[in-house]
């Protein structure tokens, strides 16, 4: 079965990021990175069905909107390589349920329930005499397709984001984790990152460690040190000193959701981010898959706002840190208005003020 | 003894914040609420001995240099009324050494040295002859007024600040513990917060967690919700937000040093906050005792930053948040310049743009 694994990932990856879930050797299990142990051990957690690959995802140990999505085809392919003694028609009716299965395992991330609908059209649109052995390995074929396109997205965002970033060495500023570990390529706002390491070029990144759940240091910190680039973690709200005192490049972060007026969702803390990179002359890039951007979103406050539960900011780490009943204010998303994002990157191209994506993503 | 409890401590307190430290009621000891166990518990700590007293103010049990300043005076006093069987020479050898032990404890903060060399200049200036109980008299009636002291600037920063603060419900902003248990009275800039509270005012404090040390969640949240007053805590990176969806009235913070031009040194994270409140049109005050303002530094970039260490990043909590061997970049303060600050208050009165401290503390 280790042609599978060669036909998804030919040879090594030519820049050193993380796997975060690839082929099993034996084709007969999914292998996924468990971040939820990261930094303190790398556990290889080696997932067979899909009930087990919907506790990974609910649990977080597989996390990023895409990743999850490529991790959730991949399942899909090996649940029904894996049961091919039964009639066509089981065979459909279990790919359907177990599709509805792992579409269910976290009902907000869009490419899930994307990858796991392109699986399932796939087998409606299969001639119904189909034999089971040509039906998974349709299935195998379109896993691997998303896999590859998701690593294609992420190079392309690489390519389109070095070209805004020629110093060498290079200095950049990011937060949370828009790397390799949330999707299943090199990332989006580190993906620039990896090719220029790759090049041969110096690069130093300054990682915020994102409070409250620390995807900063625990994260992002980890696979660009895995990956042999030099990585420094502060406090988020050191970052003010940081962009005063050291020459920074740029500041590179990923997006939830940007709105047709360029108007970017991401993770808590990019806002102050980005006025203070205005403030002290540092470019601000947002780098997404075109995905990314909702044109029938018109603005930034059109977007909701989840708000996180307390125990996040009292607990987070076993111990607590704040009183037991105190109330807290703990977004998870902030918006950074338009006129402070110097530029989108997406897998299309860059993409600069003023932004008009109301008739369509770029 | 109850008798210098009452000298001490004048009735109960007017607003009802937490007392740093006391008098224990038989006055054979120094009562300390012992800040390491916050939030868990709130631990009184019976300190008997200068070493206790060292050992106390070393491990951070009684933190806040006004604080420390005045348990050294109280711990001083109290040593020499412990030992009134020895003769007068024998007494002031033992307060001088006793007094060198306590100012040791930590050499940065000044309110320390100056308090111990304030008990031991009052006992070099006695006549040879007055005996140990008259010294050990003097001794305690001096500790008493550097408490007072100290609980008076406090009022004053307080009455100042809250001629800044006319409105009702009051919102305000806050950054690490600048409150009551870093002084021996109601604090720095929280001081206004409590006296609105006890006029009947409504106040709403939104307190920054402060990271690395979690001075805001632990303490400030600890002390106002202690104090009846309402409080919410939040990430760092969550007031920009906050800026923009609250009417938040003021941004109140301490300061570590202000330079003769008005830059503000205080904790990491307060610059950013003055770039944000500025952003959002929402005054940005700095209240601190005259004794912080330091007419030989010209201006912010003459402050020396300290670093700390990895470990608050990458351990902070009991559990690696971080790679084990990751660098980071934690200047322990930044500095605020002082054109985003609204108004400086102190013990004498409120201080506006443009400052010159040039000639002297205000």
């Amino acid at each position: 079965m280790s042609d599978v694994l060669h036909a998804t990932a030919p040879g090594r990856p030519e820049v050193p990021y993380p796997e975060t879930l690839r082929w099993a050797p034996d084709g007969r299990a999914v292998e996924i990175i468990d971040q939820t142990h990261l930094p303190e051990a790398e556990v290889h957690l080696r997932l067979e069905t899909a009930e087990q690959m919907v506790e990974a995802i609910q649990a977080l140990r597989v996390r990023g909107a895409p990743a999850i999505g490529v991790a959730a085809a991949l399942m899909l392919a090996l649940d029904a390589a894996e049961h091919l003694s039964i009639t066509s028609a089981a065979l459909r009716a279990r790919i359907a349920a177990t599709a509805a299965l792992l579409g269910a395992a976290r009902p907000t991330a869009v490419n899930l329930a994307w990858a796991v609908e392109r699986m399932r059209a796939l087998t409606d649109a299969l001639p119904r005499e189909t034999p089971p052995d040509a039906i998974a390995e349709k299935l195998r074929a379109e896993a691997d397709a998303i896999f590859a396109e998701d690593r294609a997205m992420c190079r392309k965002l690489g390519e389109h984001g070095l070209g805004l970033l020629p110093q060498d060495p290079l200095t950049v500023l990011t937060h949370c984790n828009a790397g390799a570990l949330a999707t299943a390529g090199m990332g989006t706002a580190l993906a620039p990152l990896y090719l220029a390491h790759a090049a041969g070029r110096r690069v130093r990144v300054f990682a915020d460690e994102t409070r409250p759940l620390l995807q900063g240091s625990r994260i992002t910190a980890w696979e660009l040190q895995r990956a042999g680039i030099e990585v420094t973690v502060l406090t988020d709200n050191a970052a003010a000193s940081l962009l005063r005192r050291e020459r920074i490049d740029a500041v590179l972060v990923g997006a939830d959701r940007i709105a047709a007026n360029g108007d970017v969702a991401n993770k808590i803390g990019t806002y102050p981010l980005a006025v203070l990179a205005r403030r002290h002359g540092v470019p601000f890039y947002v780098l997404a898959p075109t995905s990314t951007v909702d044109p029938a979103t018109p603005d930034g406050a059109a977007i909701p706002i989840e708000e996180r539960g307390a125990v996040e900011i009292r607990r987070g780490f076993g111990r607590l840190t704040a009183p037991e009943d105190v109330p807290t204010y703990s977004p998870a998303f902030d918006v950074t208005p338009a006129d402070l994002v110097d530029a989108i990157v997406t897998d299309r191209g860059v993409h600069y003020p003023p932004y008009d994506f109301s008739r369509g993503a770029p």
